[in-house]
């Protein structure tokens, strides 16, 4: 008998002792994968085993998959009793070694499973894709978190920043993988190929990540034009019609987009180590480039605008919002950008929404903000009608903002806004800041 | 400034803040490294960081590296108070959460340092190498072990199977990965670069896995030899003259070398992955095989016989050894090759050396025994003058063996192998073993 | 000074000693530029001169290009003197050596010009734009196509079969060759991305030959589907929204589409090349399939069947057509198709013309035809209403033809085609044609 | 029947109707594929033919291939009846087309036998081959001189130089392309892999041309040093045990080896071409590099001295030899350098011979000189002692010379040289030079 007959005679007897189907009771069918793959038959026949649970577990619905977590969730986490005799021995005399056999019996065997599929070829995309499920079906059931919390710690070992390599998106990257940019640009949508054509030109830049076990599929990526000087519209650099510039004559790097592309990495972070290899790379190849800068979107500023500046406890919020908000539902922008007045607090409070802003646990509202602002770059300058699509209407009221990564002070904005939560800030944005402080 | 003066002026501070050498007393150093490297200095400017405590580390003399590891078991563990907290709450009220806090407690923040550090392209490299000086270091001082058992479980977490890419080995590889096999070869020494080009002729095959983050550098790999018939004597297919098989023709694959590469890697197995996948590959791409086999050295069977067999516990084992003893010492193996009895005594015992004698932790004494019988392999047939060099000499008196990978039973003999203690073995080895047990 | 400011002072200068422009007498600018190339000069700066006169020419309107052809025809021949001189030496004693002298003397000084050229990267896509600009200007200019000889001459050697290179398109091909396709494809237009992706799914097949020298332009490429029975109609096969088949199931391959895509190239054949080795990978891959057959085109029918066969010397086919043409203009296939008698008689046409219908040098009138049979394929079927496109109602009433190729019988056929002008047909095809005879 | 069956079919019939072997007369066999090859079914059955023909060469002894390309020459040539005509004609009336009538009865039908040759993936090898056959045949039989110069035609063009990628050739190149550099090294022999590993350092390049049609095989290749100062002498360049330096730090290159490697491609030259480009990338890749300059060996220098020199028309040229050359017999280079005199009258011979001694068709004695003078480089230095191995002491009692390669004077020196036979010297060698002239 050859290896694949043996593959496939263990998939058929899969099928027979594991079986499992829509219409029959489950709860044998994974469980007894699952265990098999832990066992000494795993270590024998992992790959068959795996392979097997991997197109057992696609075959699933939704309700079947959420039993699915459920029994990774109770059934393959670690033994509470083992976990008691190490956490007594560890009191009764703490040691290094004691510490670390209690860090064993906590391990849950989820994680080894976990390991296991990741034999397969495709069994990181495949863990990738689980832990979407996951977090879909952890919000509404507590008890699947723990198993999010496993996938999402052996999802960060692979995906160890020295495993990414960068690669730099063109027209000659093959189109299995340029399609995949349309399908998630999550900024500002590709409307099909020669829009994706023109953000691939000679004065354009686009960046991926891409992971030795995913080949075709960009982890996150993100989209830079060349210009000359700080660019405040995105239209601009959208424009499919647009002429295409020299970039060796440009001195600006706009990064205009970025996009995560993977639901199963949420919080895994990528964009911050993206974002710095890209600037050095760029520096080595276009030495005329000097400033570095986002141009970026405010998701949250109309939101926050029209709840939560009308209550807010500075009484200047509060006064400009109520005088804001009739004007904005009567005129739109257009109206606001005719009254001199009027723009300029709508401006100020929109440094106000990112710059001091914050949630419960002391971190900014914005997303956004709280991603540049956190890899030490500086708010630099709010852009009136910078997007006035329909989207850039809807989240910021079509405000634009650019944070500019300064290699010089990155470090020190860092560590400022991490330990004191300060917000590094142009001088054209602290002044108008400072009426709503 | 740029990001590559950036990181520069991080090195030039570096070698200032954390300045250290042979001539100084140096624990604030590497420790002051370490310590930046976790923090959210270590977020902002990890990979300079983490470059800087590369380059320091590399410039460590023995005693100042085994310092280094010794810093990083006593300050670099988890913290034992916030262990113990945990470990009561978890013992109050037992749960999956608070089993994960009692994990995430007990996690030592060294994995999480060895996790900056592979932010860097040759961060996996370079971990590798502190698991081998580890390894070493650990050896005459236990409290190192710790860092061991750290190094260790970030590296099989890196080199997830799925991670490994099988790649064959020919004579239009690269110059730089080929040297490497005639540095690392472990069974059959690789005497120059003429007896490598035969060992890589048509007739011959040689797998290697690799690891995306070493891109030269072959993880293990093992080399086949296709012949006609169960290989029996290694010389011949060693030989640099020798006329070159017709692959087409040839009914058996001889594995005859398998060598693992990397000290830093030892204890995460790959043999056995690379061993099955080899054999799929050699199925799907030579159809004629029939037969897949090893011709494996017998390393310890020589001491085995000289030091415990005089004393076992069964007696036919003792009588024997009393009788070949003073005639090997006498005559060598020509002499007990001329003598009929003796030879089958000889080989008898060898049987029994590799199926039936156990460590005291009841696995069998004999690593490569071990390994392959481990996988499922059947102990096929022993080979009289198998190999004659100096080295088969003493270490297995000039007998090899042949460990028979069926596939149709691999996983059969795995399970018996594993939870009964049982060695699979053809009807001839069973025979030559029988009067010795 | 460096080699690069050499080229371009070497550039400078020849902007001043070539000058050349629009608004100048030019006769001077590349002639002179062409003279210093063949010279001693341009042995040694042979680089910068040919780039200076590619970008001179790019620069060229259309009067003035066909005045730089007039140069190469008339000052960059062979030396008339030199031939009569030969000619006389060779007539006087006729020899090996004395023809190869007068093939010397006649070899014009424009292939060397050419050969130099091309010592560029980008020559020998300049030269085939060259070729594809004679060609233009030769239908007006005589004189020209002794130009457009020698450019066909050297493109003949340089596009040599062995240094094409077989390569399949698929969708992981880069999208800048996936353009070319979609500009390129003569056959059915490729109205967009989503189009091209299906033409690429896994029941279709791509082919193009690569010219080293022009890696991202395929020279020729051909379209297949994969199917289950010979198709005669081929809107679902252009269908983006077909189901996608299994193609190890499929037992025909239809090349339903085959493009050159340069016209610098007409005349140099690949096509026959190339489907042959289609074939040959086809099989290998795909060991079920049993039938290779095109569906295709037949471009000339109705303008043959409205204009050369109311006139035509068999009577069986003028009446025929003095049937049909009315019938047709008042009612379309569709009026014919219910008509039985009329079908026939239209399809019996459609075989004469493929058929029997020749040029006055004696070959088929049909280029598709032509091009197939003399590949050695046979007429195998017509298919009403096979393309109802506008151009395929336009072209052919609608009808198409599949040309057979059996490797059994190509080369027998095509010998049996060249030298005795038979057309090998099935047994329908042949039914079909006889009353028209 | 399958295409590969059809081609084994052919190959099959091709044994028969084309038999021919050792103990056979043997001319029906190749004379018959060649007409096969070039007639209809050559088109049909092209490749299958061609391949038949590859094959029955390969198995021809010495005299069987002279008796082949006996056969090219009085079969395959072209139609002097034709030639006659054509010639008649453009006599009568000459005229641009009559011209290229009369070129193309003159093409010998040889060529397109070639370039049907040509259509095999092996048939440039094969063809490179063909010329190399030719060349050592044609030396004792002038008959086949016709074939040799179809062959060098042929291969002209297809070694067009913008068909030759330049690659640089490191450790991490295939070592079936570095095994190559081995075997082929012309100038100073490479005793094993150890002394390559060397010339492929850090401070060392190597770069090779590459034809897409011999993926594995180098054209021409150069190997460089990097060193600071114009070298004098050869051993520290070749020592495997040298320091490696840094190459950012070097001032010069010095190319000491250069080797074209297809004996096929004799006459077609390609060293010019690969200096100007190594010259380019190393400009471009090392900015500090200010000087680029062979050390070369002088083939010829000690033969000319022993024979020449003695009975030279200028009489100084005679007094030194005869001073000279009982002193080198008696002592060696040893007994010269101490005196003073003596040293620098070989010095001077050298000089006047490097850059005086002529050939009766006037060009240099020397084919290094030529080659290098003919590039443009200067004569730049004499270096006494600086090859004193054995080849260096036989070719020219141990002297080494630079040529320089100034980029600012290339194209001069060449014009110079070319026209006038003017070479460019240092003053020193100049000074040198000048007693003997």
């Amino acid at each position: 008998m050859q290896i694949t007959d043996l593959i496939n005679s263990i998939a058929d007897r899969g099928l027979e002792l594991f079986a499992f189907g829509r219409g029959r009771p489950w709860p044998q069918g994974p469980a007894g994968l699952c265990r098999a793959l832990l066992s000494e038959r795993g270590e024998a026949s992992g790959i068959a085993l795996a392979r097997e649970l991997v197109a057992l577990y696609r075959g699933l619905d939704a309700a079947e998959r959420e039993a699915f977590f459920t029994l990774l969730a109770r059934e393959f986490g670690p033994d509470h009793a083992a976990i008691a005799a190490a956490a007594r021995a560890f009191m009764a005399e703490p040691s290094a070694s004691g510490a670390l056999a209690l860090a064993e019996a906590a391990e849950p065997p989820r994680r080894e499973l976990l390991r296991r599929i990741n034999m397969l070829p495709e069994g990181t995309e495949f863990v990738i894709g689980l832990r979407a499920d996951a977090l879909d079906l952890a919000d509404g059931n507590p008890e699947l978190r723990i198993v999010d919390a496993d996938l999402k710690h052996v999802l960060t070992d692979w995906f160890s920043g020295g495993f990414l390599e960068l690669r730099r998106i063109t027209w000659e990257t093959p189109a299995i993988i340029l399609e995949k940019l349309i399908q998630y640009e999550a900024v500002h949508a590709i409307p099909g190929w020669e829009f994706l054509r023109r953000r691939l030109a000679e004065d354009r830049r686009c960046y991926a990540f891409f992971h030795p076990a995913l080949p075709n599929e960009p982890v996150i990526f993100v989209q830079v034009a060349l210009v000359r000087g700080l660019a405040g519209e995105v239209a601009p650099l959208l424009d499919p019609k647009a002429p295409i510039g020299d970039p060796a004559a440009a001195d600006t790097a706009i990064f205009y987009s970025i996009t995560n592309t993977q639901k199963g990495l949420r919080g895994i972070s990528f964009g911050s180590f993206l974002l710095k290899q890209v600037v050095a790379d760029l520096q080595q190849t276009l030495p005329n480039l000097a400033t570095f800068s986002t141009l970026s979107p405010i998701p949250g500023f109309r939101r926050w605008l029209e709840t939560a500046a009308p209550q807010h406890e500075v009484a200047a919020v509060r006064d400009a919002a109520d005088d804001l908000l009739p004007a904005l539902a009567a005129g739109g922008i257009e109206a606001v950008a005719a009254d001199k007045a009027r723009k300029a607090a709508l401006t100020g409070l929109c440094a106000r929404y990112l710059a001091a802003e914050l949630r419960p646990n002391g971190r900014l509202v914005d997303p956004v903000a709280r991603f540049h602002l956190g890899n030490g770059a500086r708010l630099e300058r709010l852009n009136w009608a910078g997007d006035i699509a329909p989207k850039g209407l809807e989240q910021g009221w079509g405000l634009l903002v650019n944070y500019l990564y300064d290699p010089a002070e990155l470090e020190r904005n860092h560590e400022a806004f991490v330990n004191a939560g300060k917000v590094a800030t142009s001088r054209a944005v602290a002044r108008q800041l400072k009426p709503y402080l």
